[in-house]
């Protein structure tokens, strides 16, 4: 990128909010993703929506690429820069602007902290339900860009699902306002739902408005352990025949359980092979209802120890237990690859016994925990990215249960995006006619292929290649995923 | 069309399911649209997907429209033909191909009648919850190419939140999968909710998967009469501040109850200004509690009567009344245009002043029902298509309402679609920027504006043209809502 731009984007932004030395490049080179990083030409913090579409305009003028982030929590790729790229940062958008108790939304901008939006709404009785495992730190924008899960989503649905309007700056610099507060609107294709989930390749956010709903008045919560997974698996599937929906239903296996204990002391069972974490919510008496259908599931599928939280302390501490899963796993290995293979819910058991195979067979360690209630498995690779053959077989072993999960009827991604990371993969899962429709929108918006290119979809090759970290020792993640 | 493609046509789906005879063209001409029709130059039957891409090949070539339709209750003129088309009929499509208790979800072809299928699932103690108007004899696939809404929007969401996956024949001919079993899946963008919706321009739906949920236990039926509508819209306000989601929460105004009371004889009302029909439905004691605030809600706002229903006879006839609200309207004059104005659940007291005022400043007749839980209203013009002032005075009176509406934040559609009858109106619902993106993947799907060009959006104008069905007398209506 030459000085001349670089000043012209200087002129746009003011001198304050472009960064251009190496130290603020290296901080925002990287996102939650192992294995990959890049520099940018530039990291720029924009103040106002004219400033980002005067951006968008330079870049299609002058042929660079602007790859958007919030708090860069991303686990596939999504917010790693480009060649010749500048990163967008939009963590500073975070006013929540309004409230409306009438009509049970919120906008905020972008930028606002996901948890923190939870806790401003919660202490009006309101609640927003999406709970991503990066909810301390990542930003509503990157929710709504990578259409974040989280362990309520069986219940009460994904980001997608509390997203009323969007407003977004288009990549040829547009401004689109898409949705809004009707609970019923069908003028015209569903735009709003285009943007949600296409990871920052269609359009920057500038406004978000959210869809809140009263919050539950009571909940239980409680844990089981299992001496096999077969019982475990059973036991959901019992629950779900039961007609409970529970808020949370959350699976930890051998691996993980002891790795949470080796970190926490909270005195899980090491023996165990499965921990059950569930949680049921509601309005009332339906709640202690469901509980008791539940814990009968639970005993019917020999749980070897069924414990229900007596009070909010303990209810927390049993879910801080899974919340704690990630970090966990990431002590034990300098390197973590955590994958969110995702299978309709009665394929779950078959999942994870194949998620155990790959282990064996590629001779890796894998921790697995996740969503048992929709079928959302969190496999995570223990591993170390200065050792070569050791990541060869740690991509060798998520080919396979990627590959299991597509003929299980299943995806590559719950809940993380395609990003970089899964790309070669999206084929196989949604089919070329699928990826042939997906080329189509992002031509037809994006000419020029200038905003965050390369992710989810390769189009022209001008604007791509982040590579691996550490470009000796390793192959480019992005190529070995191709055998 | 020439006698060449027509063959061609009978070649490709056999004789037998190529009709060309003056009385099916009729028959065909037009759907639940007031003062739209045209002839189609054939109606035709495909048996499998093969057929239905090999027409729209010979579509490409030959350059003939395609008009998807299935039982043709749209209410804004997404199924009526075009200049030089075909009508696609998919009503004998109507296999329930699977219901999986395990996951929730059954695979449906898209002729299935709502109904019909609502009332299998809950055999099994299931619900699919989409419940528009209707119901009796509209198609699954008809629901979903229009995103159909009905009663149960507020609490329940509407046909999009049910729909899993699709399988479509693409404008190409090409055969699309989108979606799947799984709870979660971010593989690529949203192509499953750019299908849904767009009103047969963008595919035709062979396969349809749908989410099923567990069916409510136990419901609540009330109907409570009001003086005046400010305190029915005052007690709607309560129910939602007090954090109560109704399964269904209908107004009803003067002019309705009327016009339903001479259809029905049930008793109802007649000096009363509004009825408020709610019911209330759920797993268990939940459902009392909710009824008790309610009716406390109803009370607080001076309701001169408020019936609980004691037995399900006595809910269904409640509902009943409800439900019959178009009929009985549609008896009083020839002609009945059923409008969706939606406006925020705060502005729906605003909003039904408005049409008030619509009716008086026009003279025209206007019965106002709805959805008051989500703002969508139905106000209704009782006219005659013969008298042409009658109908410019019906026009301009949905003109005024549709702005009032777009003004309050709403929207000119809640749940009939765009279609030709609101086209005029779309760009000031969605912005030239909304509708310049709708139009790029139009184009990028539909090169040659095949597949019911002309609907939702104005693109080249070769396969445009529906005209009024008595063209001597009346001014067509998709230009009359110019001025």
């Amino acid at each position: 990128m030459t000085p001349l731009i670089l000043s012209k984007i200087g002129e746009i932004v003011s001198k304050k909010n472009l960064l251009t030395d190496p130290v603020h490049k290296e901080a925002y080179s990287y996102d939650g993703t192992p294995l990959l990083s890049k520099l940018p030409e530039a990291v720029v913090f924009p103040e106002n929506k004219e400033q980002i579409a005067q951006i968008m305009e330079l870049a299609n003028n002058e042929n660079f690429a602007v790859v958007p982030r919030g708090s860069g929590t991303g686990l596939s790729g999504g917010s790693i820069p480009v060649d010749n790229s500048i990163v967008l940062v939009m963590t500073k958008w975070d006013r929540i602007i309004e409230v409306d108790e009438e009509n049970l939304t919120a906008w905020v901008e972008p930028g606002v902290i996901t948890e923190t939006f939870q806790t401003r709404v919660e202490k009006m009785g309101l609640f927003y339900p999406p709970d991503p495992g990066s909810m301390k730190i990542c930003t509503i924008g990157g929710n709504v860009a990578e259409n974040a899960g989280g362990l309520r989503g069986l219940k009460y649905g994904v980001t997608k699902n509390y997203v009323m309007g969007l407003e977004a700056i288009l990549p040829s610099g547009e401004f689109l306002k898409t949705g809004g507060k009707n609970f019923k609107d069908v003028a015209g294709y569903n735009l709003r739902d285009v943007m949600i989930g296409s990871e920052g390749t269609l359009g920057i956010f500038t406004k978000i408005l959210l869809k809140l709903i009263p919050k539950p008045q009571k909940s239980i919560t409680m844990t089981a352990y299992f001496d096999t997974m077969v019982d475990s698996g059973k036991a959901v599937s019992d629950i779900i025949a039961a007609h409970v929906v529970p808020a949370m239903m959350e699976f930890l296996d051998h691996t993980t359980i002891n790795c949470i204990e080796d970190y926490t002391k909270i005195g899980l069972p090491r023996n165990s092979e499965a921990i059950l974490i569930i949680e049921l919510d509601g309005m009332g008496a339906e709640v202690d209802e469901d509980a008791t259908k539940v814990v009968a599931a639970l005993k019917k599928n020999r749980s070897t120890y069924v414990k229900v939280a007596s009070n909010e302390a303990e209810a927390l501490t049993l879910k801080a237990a899974r919340r704690t899963a990630f970090s966990a796993l990431a002590r034990v290995k300098p390197t973590t690859i955590l994958e969110d293979a995702t299978v309709p819910r009665s394929e779950l058991p078959v999942m994870i016994e194949k998620v155990q195979n790959a282990a064996k067979m590629f001779d890796v360690t894998i921790g697995n925990f996740g969503h048992a209630g929709d079928g959302n498995l969190h496999p995570t690779c223990l591993t170390d990215e200065r050792d070569e053959k050791g990541i060869q077989n740690a991509h060798r072993a998520f080919d396979y249960i990627f590959n299991e999960a597509i003929k299980l009827g299943g995806t590559i991604t719950g809940e993380h995006g395609t990003g970089l990371a899964k790309k070669d993969f999206l084929e196989s899962s949604v089919g070329s006619v699928g990826v042939d429709f997906m080329q189509k929108i992002k031509k037809s918006l994006d000419e020029n292929n200038v905003l965050n290119p390369g992710k989810i979809l390769t189009m022209k090759p001008k604007c791509e290649g982040a590579l691996p970290k550490n470009r000796e020792q390793i192959h480019d993640f992005t190529h070995t995923h191709n055998h």
